[in-house]
This record gives structure tokens, C-alpha cells and sequence, in this order.
């Protein structure tokens, strides 16, 4: 008998999850289904997201179930094939998560050209949080000239749409992030025009600095005090790309709002919720702009990789925290 | 000598305010400028707005000046022209605010036709109070078929709100007031589906009880806790019109945002402030659908009236704390 491992989720999270929130388990290689594909993988992702569907309460979408595999982004390698659209060899994208082995539908799986970028990039930046960015800049109505300012900008979401912003025609890009090394790339390898390390003192103060004339658009993907000093910092008819909010999806209890929501009704601001997920038909359009700038060195990502499946828990754990600088992923 | 009145501001409320902070002084009679009218005036608006300008931080536009006439909306019969564009006699709306007399230039005096509705009508459902309804539901994308909840939908803006979205097809219309009276106003004359006194119990779960299936648009009056329990009843794509928070204009502390803003990214809701003078651009589409509906009894409109200058400080005060059904207005 061949063997395959899975990561299940074996309970639900109370505040920060642990490593037993999650089960490592041996099972039976799977079969490729009727007109499916098995997949070794290669690569898997975690992501922030995949907090929220944790926990019981529906987010976005139905919770993740207990005693069942993580969902996620993965890359692999197709092992067998009873799919006349894929060969033996090619690497699919999929979204079949934590696992080893994936018997995914043929309807499921997306050929990747890793002669035009890294297979990595097709879970970064020319992937789903490539496209957060891209979306995000679109719902925020980015125009040439605005100011910009990015939290969580060091992540794989934040640092595209810093670089993406400035590329441009941004007047002025500016990210927070949690440590003095993230700041220095973002401001020395990134092309960012100023960052600063949250946890140095209070986010309004050091974005007022940052921003001396304000800011047009704010990406948010930290919430609490980030949000409240952008609230601050925002220009008239400024906009809220609201993407996440990393740092309160372990909260416990309900976590307090921004105090100065008037500052919505003076300067005409708008907040803007958005989910990727409701902007795949932009795809073609993100990828004709956005590979060739990856192509040509002008995007610049990092990843932050972990290698072992086995390790795909602590990964999960590590991002939460931000041990992460761009990207975080798992190699298998 | 001719006398006239002016009330003044006096000084900055701090928190709720009070008569002391209005003064009451007679004065020359003002002679009309070079151009321009002299304007004796009839009826004045109070309204909610001014709050935000007494107070010393600037809010949307530069505070009103202590020791000045308190400035607003007012329509007068002109008694003095040195302008041929008016004829004494002629009657006009303006915004020299309280005061028995106005001199106002020419380009500032806006002509009011009385045969097409009541001159109070100007300032109210046919005026800046009307225009802000108008407006709100444009920036909060009302479409037929939608679930509306307004909060102070017994005000000058909120009753026109819940009237218009009812009659461009609104699925359902929800309001909020502060007495059973307008309560059953809201229901009994004006065609709410449903409506509820906020006093009465928590807005979250009377809200939820009268909008079993969630609701899609919510018009922003009051703040704090409506806000709170609006976030929680969107529906996917819900917007906010973030119109005003006449709960907080007295705030003299920061007051707690809502606690469930990760709501906007579940729902993918947007916010959106706005201030009707951005909008003047829409008055002549506003006047030319909202006029007919008014004159045939379609769009109904009640008037709280408080008869004379000297009463204005009490009116305003009575305003804020909710006294008013419909526009509030002050008859010299």
C-alpha cells in the first residue's frame, strides 16, 4: 500500500491556535477519480483567511470542518492522469490543501507554465494574494497621484500593493510593518518612499510622520489602532481598501471599533470591503499586467519557506505572528 | 432707528449645549449692499449640522465664528432692493442664518416660489434636508428591490429617506425614531413597513425582529449603537450612507466605534460619507422628480414650527435632543 499524509483540523481554535488545533495523519494514497488527476505536491500555502474559517461562526464562507483536511492553495505534480487534459508530469495549480496527495477533478486543477515564472510566484504574487492586491487597488479607485498606505505592507498581499501603487504613479507609498529588517526591505529592495515598525510607538503618530500631507488610500489588512490612525490620516474623498485583519482574527471577544468614525462623515471617506474571491473574472487582465513586471525584475517578492508538510502547523502558526516577510509557504 | 435682531454665538458648547452659549443682541437694521437685498426674514432652519461647526476643531468646513451670527438656512421677504434681478415684495431663501433681517448680495439669494409650495417647504423636503436624502441614496447605490433601515427616520432627512426608497420600489423600509408618536407616524402616515422606538430595547434586536431577512442599505443619522447593529443586519453588498451622528455631536471624549467591522470584509459592505454640499449639482434633477411627489400628496412631510427668533437657541437645543418631528423650524 502507498501512503499519503494529511493535515487535518482536529479542533477549533480558542484565540491563538496551537499545534493541537491540528492532526497529522497517514492514510491510504488516494485514486485519482473518473476524468481527475493525482497530484503530488510540491508547494502549499497559509494564509491569514484561513484563520477565519476556523472558527465556527460563518465568515465569508462555511467554516472549515473539524476531522477534515486543510483547504488551501497547492501546487503539485500530476502522478497519474485519467484526464484527457493533463499528462503525467505537469504541474497543476489546485486548492486541496494540506496533503501530500491530492486526487483533484480535472475542473479543479489549473496548469502552470513554470518556464514563465517560478511555480512558487503562482501562489504569490501571480496568485490569489497577487490578485488581493491588484482587486484591492481597484475597489480603493487607485488614481496616479494618491498617496498610499499599506499595513501589514510586508506581507504578500502588502508588499504588491505597495510596489504596485508606486509603479503607478503614486505620489508617495508608505507601509507598516513589525520589525526594523521588514522596514528596510520594504523602503531598500521594495522602492516604498517611507515605513515604520509598528510595535516603535503609536500608529498615528509615526503615519502622521510618514504622511505629512496625508494619505488618499489606505490598504487595510491589520485592523485596530491601524485603522483608527488611518481614519485620522485620510485625505477628503479618501478611500479604505478594507482586505483584512490579521490581528484580530484570534480575538475572543469583540474587539473595540475605530473612535473617530465622524472623520468618515467630514472628509467623505469610504471604507470598502472586498474578497478576492468575488474578483477571479479580473485574472487575465492581473496577469497581462503584472507577469511581465515580475518578469522584468520590477515587482519584486520574497518568500518566506518552510520545508516539510509536517511542519505546514507551526507555518501557520509563525504567519499569524508575522514571522513571515513576503509570501509564507510550505515545501514538500 | 430701526432695530433688528441677531442671535449670536456666544461661546463653544462644550458637550450638550446651552442658551448661554447664544446671545441675543438687537442691532441697527442692516442697509442692502451695493446689488444687493435687504431681506426681512420669515422662517429659519435649525438643524443638527450646526453642532459639529460651534465647536472649535474643524469638522468638514472651518467652525462658526464666536461672537457671529449663527449661520443657516433662511427665507425672507425682500423689503429693500438694489438689485434688479428682485423686486420688493419678492421672496428669498439664503443662508445669512438667525437674525430678524439679512442684508444678502444678489448671487446669494436664491428666488422661492410660494403658488409651488410653501415657503417652509423650501427649507425642508424641498431644500438642503430633502437634497441630503436625495443624495444619500444615490452614494448608497439604492436600486428597486432593496431592504432600507434609516435611522432618525422621523427627521427632516430620515422621513424623506424612508418615503422616496418606498417609492422607487424598496422591498422594505425600517425606521428608527425616539417615541411611540413618531413610531406610529412613521408607519401610520408616511408608509414605513416597519418602524421602532430605539429607547424601547437594543437596536441590534429590533432591528433584527423587523428586518427578518437583513437589510441592504442603511441611511446613517445617529451613530453608536445604530451603527453597530446596521453593520450586522447588511446583507452581502450592503452600503451605508454615512449622512450624520447626531448622538455624538455633544461627545466631548472619543466614543467607541463598532466592535464589528470585520463585518465590512465577511459582507463586503462599503461605507460612505458624504455632505449634501458636494451634491448641489443635483438639485435640478432632485426638484424636478422630488416637487411633483410632494404636490400630490405622494411624499408627506411634517414640520415642527417654534414661533420666534428669540426662541431659536431653545429650538436648536430641542432639536438635538430629538423634540422635533420632521423639520425643525423657527417662524419670526
Amino acid at each position: 500500500m502507498s501512503t499519503a499524509t494529511e493535515i487535518r483540523l482536529a479542533s477549533r481554535p480558542v484565540g491563538a491556535p496551537t499545534l493541537d488545533d491540528f492532526s497529522i495523519v497517514d492514510v491510504e494514497r488516494p485514486e485519482p477519480g473518473e476524468g481527475g488527476v493525482l497530484v503530488r505536491n510540491l508547494v502549499l500555502s497559509v494564509d491569514p483567511y484561513m484563520r477565519m474559517r476556523m472558527s465556527e461562526a460563518k465568515a465569508y464562507a462555511p467554516p472549515f470542518e473539524v476531522g477534515k483536511v486543510m483547504p488551501g492553495g497547492a501546487i503539485g505534480e500530476v502522478i497519474e492522469s485519467r484526464s484527457a487534459a493533463f499528462a503525467k508530469g505537469e504541474v497543476v495549480l489546485h486548492s486541496a490543501g494540506w496533503r501530500s496527495h491530492a486526487a483533484v477533478p480535472a475542473e479543479q486543477a489549473v496548469k502552470i507554465d513554470t518556464d514563465a515564472a517560478p511555480l512558487t510566484a503562482y501562489l504569490g504574487v501571480l496568485g490569489l494574494t497577487g490578485l488581493t492586491a491588484y482587486a484591492g487597488l481597484i475597489e480603493a479607485q487607485f488614481e496616479e497621484g494618491d498617496t498610499v498606505f499599506v499595513s501589514g505592507a510586508a506581507g504578500a498581499v502588502g508588499s504588491v500593493v505597495g510596489q504596485l501603487a508606486k509603479l503607478r504613479g503614486a505620489k508617495r507609498v508608505i507601509g507598516s510593518a513589525g520589525s526594523a529588517d521588514k522596514v528596510a526591505h520594504l523602503v531598500d529592495e521594495l522602492g516604498f518612499d517611507a515605513a515604520f515598525n509598528y510595535k516603535d510607538g503609536p500608529v498615528a503618530e509615526q503615519l502622521a510622520a510618514a504622511a505629512p500631507d496625508g494619505i488618499d488610500v489606505y490598504f487595510e489588512n491589520v485592523g485596530g489602532e491601524h485603522l483608527e490612525a488611518a481614519i485620522d490620516a485620510l485625505n477628503r474623498n479618501g478611500r479604505i481598501a478594507y482586505c483584512g485583519v490579521i490581528s484580530q482574527y484570534n480575538a475572543t471577544e469583540p474587539v473595540p471599533g475605530p473612535r473617530n468614525m465622524i472623520k468618515v462623515l467630514h472628509q467623505r471617506l469610504t471604507i470598502r470591503g472586498f474578497l478576492v474571491g468575488d474578483h477571479t473574472a479580473l485574472r487575465p487582465q492581473f496577469l497581462a499586467e503584472i507577469a511581465p513586471l515580475v518578469k522584468q525584475g520590477k515587482l519584486r517578492y520574497r518568500e518566506t519557506i518552510v520545508d516539510g508538510l509536517r511542519n505546514a502547523p507551526q507555518a501557520f502558526l509563525d504567519l499569524l505572528e508575522g514571522a513571515n516577510t513576503g509570501k509564507m509557504l510550505v515545501r514538500l
